[in-house]
C-alpha cells in the first residue's frame, strides 16, 4: 500500500501530493519544521515540538493562523492512515506561493506538508561502538535556534563526512563545540559531569536536548548547559549526540582519536536507557 | 493569457506547475539558480550565467546530464511561449525529489523549473535619488559564491531594511563589506578609482559585477578588486549595488548618512549607461 502524507488540508496518495513551483519554501528556503516521535501511539513531547514550531513561525513573522490542536490532529490522523502506532512525523510549514519576491509578501496563505516514516531501529552493537565523526568549522547561518529549512550547509557538510568514511561532523564555531549538522552535542568531562552548549543562536535548541538535561538532573547526574572548546570535546570521557531520530547516539572517534575507551560510556548508556523508558 | 513556465520538461499554464513535497529543494534547500536577462531577444552574457550555474551544480555535486545549449533553448522557448522579447527569466535547478534525507542521495534526477516575467521599468527619479540602505551584520552561510537556493537569511535581513523604512541592507562581515542581500556593492573613492570586494567565498560573483568592471576598465575608469571596511563605505564619493535585475543602482544613504551629494555620482551614471548601451 502506498503510504499516505499530508498537503494543504488533504490526505493524499505520496507520489500525489506536490506544492507550486513558486512556493516560497522550494525558491528560497523561506519555512520551518518539525521532527515529531510517535511511540505506542503517543507523540512524544508534542507540546515542546509545538511550541518551538510556533516560536519558529514568530521569529520569520510567518502568519499562521492553525492551532496546535489543528496540527496534532493532522500528525494522529496521518499516522493512522498509515497503520503506524511507532514512527517520526515530518511536519514543514512554509510562507506560502506567490510571485517570486526577496522581501516577504503580505496575502499569502502557508503551505503546510507532512509525511511519517516507521521508526529505524538502531542495532545494539552499532549503538555500543559508537560513531565516527569529525570536526568542521560551522559555516552555517548564524540563527540556527531557527529551525528553518535552510539546510544545505548542513547537508553539505554531513555529505564531507560520509564521504570521507565518518558517520557525522561535530561542527566548530570560533574555537567552541556548537552541534553536529543534525542533532546536540553532550560530552561528560572527567568529573562525570554532562555538559552541552548553553542554548544561544548558534544552535537549535533541541526537544531531546532539553529532556535528556531533566532526565539527568532527576537521576543525580550533574549537568552545565555552557560553551566547550574543541579540546574539551577531545579530552571527553564521554561524547554523544542526541535528536528525534537519533535519541541518544554515542560517538568513539573525533578526527579520528578514540574518546574514552572506544565504546559507548556510562552515563550515555544510563540517559540512552532513561530516554527509552521516558518515551515508552 | 495566463504565463506559461517550465517544470521538468514540460511547459505548463504557471497554475499548474508543481514539485514533488519530498523535492529537496523545497525539504532542504538544495538547489541552485540563476536570474537571466533577455533583451531585444537576446540573453544577455548567458555563457557566464551557465558557466556559473554548471560551477554551482559541480560543487553541490548534483549530477546534472542536461548540456548548456538544452537549457539556452528551454529558456528561449519560455519566452517566445510568453510573447517576450525583453524580460528576465528565473531558472532553478535542485538535485531532486526522493524520501528526506540529510546526505546526497544517489539514483535521483534534478528537478528543473523556470519561470519568466517581463522587466521592470525603474523610473529616472528613482534613480537619480538613489537607494536608501542600512548596514547589518552578515549572518548568512560562508559559501556564498554557490549560489544556492538557501536564501531564508537574505530574505530576512532584507524584510528588516524594509520594515524600518529602507530600500536594502549591506552586509558586513568582520569589518569589510561582503554584499547587499541579492547585489553586489561597488564604491567609488575620493581618487575616482571603482572599488568593489574580490571574489571570495562570502560573495556571490556576480555576472553584471563582472561586465561592469570590464566596461569601466576598457573605458578608463581605474579598478580595485578588494575587500574595504565599513568606513571605506561612508566616506565613498559613490556606492552603487549591482545585480541582473537591478543592473547599476545608486546608493544615496547608508545608516541614513548622505553619500557623497546624496544623488547617483557621475562614475555610477557613466557606468550605467555604459551597461545599457551594453545590453542594447
Amino acid at each position: 500500500m502506498e503510504r499516505v502524507s499530508f498537503v494543504n488540508g488533504k490526505f493524499l496518495p505520496h507520489s500525489q501530493c506536490f506544492v507550486h513551483i513558486e512556493d516560497r519554501g522550494f525558491q528560497l528556503a523561506d519555512g520551518v519544521y518539525e521532527v515529531i516521535l510517535l511511540k505506542n501511539n503517543k507523540l512524544i513531547d508534542i507540546d515542546w515540538h509545538l511550541q518551538r514550531l510556533f516560536r519558529s513561525l514568530a521569529e520569520l513573522e510567518i502568519k499562521f493562523e492553525q492551532n496546535k490542536t489543528y496540527l496534532e490532529q493532522i500528525i494522529l490522523e496521518l499516522f493512522a492512515k498509515n497503520n503506524l502506532t511507532d514512527g517520526s512525523v515530518y511536519l514543514q510549514i512554509t510562507r506560502g506561493a506567490t510571485n517570486r519576491q526577496q522581501i516577504f509578501p503580505t496575502n499569502i496563505s502557508p503551505t503546510i506538508t507532512a509525511t511519517v516514516s516507521p521508526l529505524k531501529i538502531i542495532n545494539q552493537q552499532d549503538l555500543e561502538n559508537g560513531l565516527s565523526v569529525q570536526t568542521h568549522q560551522d559555516i552555517r547561518w548564524q540563527r540556527c535556534d531557527i529551525k528553518s529549512t535552510s539546510l544545505l550547509a548542513s547537508c553539505w557538510i554531513r555529505q564531507k563526512a560520509v564521504s570521507a568514511g565518518d558517520d557525522d561532523t561535530i561542527l566548530i564555531r570560533d574555537g567552541f563545540v556548537t552541534e553536529a549538522t543534525f542533532a546536540n552535542v553532550f560530552i561528560v568531562d572527567k568529573n562525570g559531569t554532562l555538559i552541552t552548549r548553553n542554548a544561544d543562536n548558534f544552535i537549535l535548541q533541541g526537544i531531546t536536548r532539553n529532556r535528556l538535561i531533566e532526565l539527568a538532573k532527576n537521576n543525580g547526574i550533574a549537568v552545565l548547559e555552557k560553551k566547550f572548546t574543541v579540546e574539551e570535546l577531545l579530552q571527553a570521557r564521554e561524547v554523544f549526540l542526541s535528536s528525534t531520530t537519533l535519541l541518544v547516539r554515542p560517538v568513539s572517534k573525533v578526527d579520528r582519536q578514540i574518546i574514552g575507551n572506544g565504546k559507548a560510556g556510562e552515563i550515555s548508556k544510563k540517559l540512552s536507557g532513561l530516554y527509552n523508558n521516558f518515551i515508552h
